[in-house]
């Protein structure tokens, strides 16, 4: 795993984009868009699928093996894909 | 409760705001955006809130007293708001 943050986070993402999309804009027509989400949120979903207090039936798999850092590299990485409203 | 479908969602909006924004372009720290979320995506996680399948200590007390129509509304309203990444 890449030491600097941001490179883990990108590298790991590439796992999640088949269903999130390259930069957390959903491709799989029922998975959420993780783009421009909070940090902390994002930490505590990955957590939480993690222990088993949320569950899914993929993402309860997916994120079983991830340590600390990987959640922290994963939500840095997608909160920092600013989003906006498009008709504002 | 206004019949149309588009109103009550709009209406029923109006108390997400203080957390999830007008739109749903969060405005609480930690509360994920629900603009552009897949419609069927929000209305699971309603369900999850009202049912137990997952907690929240705001989101389990909100969802409780809604019925499937409310969810139903609220889940197109926000769906309806498009994003886009910022910076394509």
């Amino acid at each position: 795993q890449p030491a600097d943050k941001d490179a883990r986070g990108r590298q790991l993402a590439g796992a999640c984009a088949v269903c999130h999309g390259p930069r957390g804009i959903g491709a799989a027509p029922d998975a959420p868009h993780l783009a421009g989400q909070p940090e902390g949120y994002l930490q505590r979903q990955l957590r939480a699928f993690r222990g088993g207090e949320r569950r899914h039936e993929i993402m309860s798999v997916i994120a079983k093996p991830l340590s600390d850092a990987d959640i922290d590299a994963l939500a840095a990485f997608y909160a920092a894909q600013a989003i906006e409203l498009r008709d504002r």
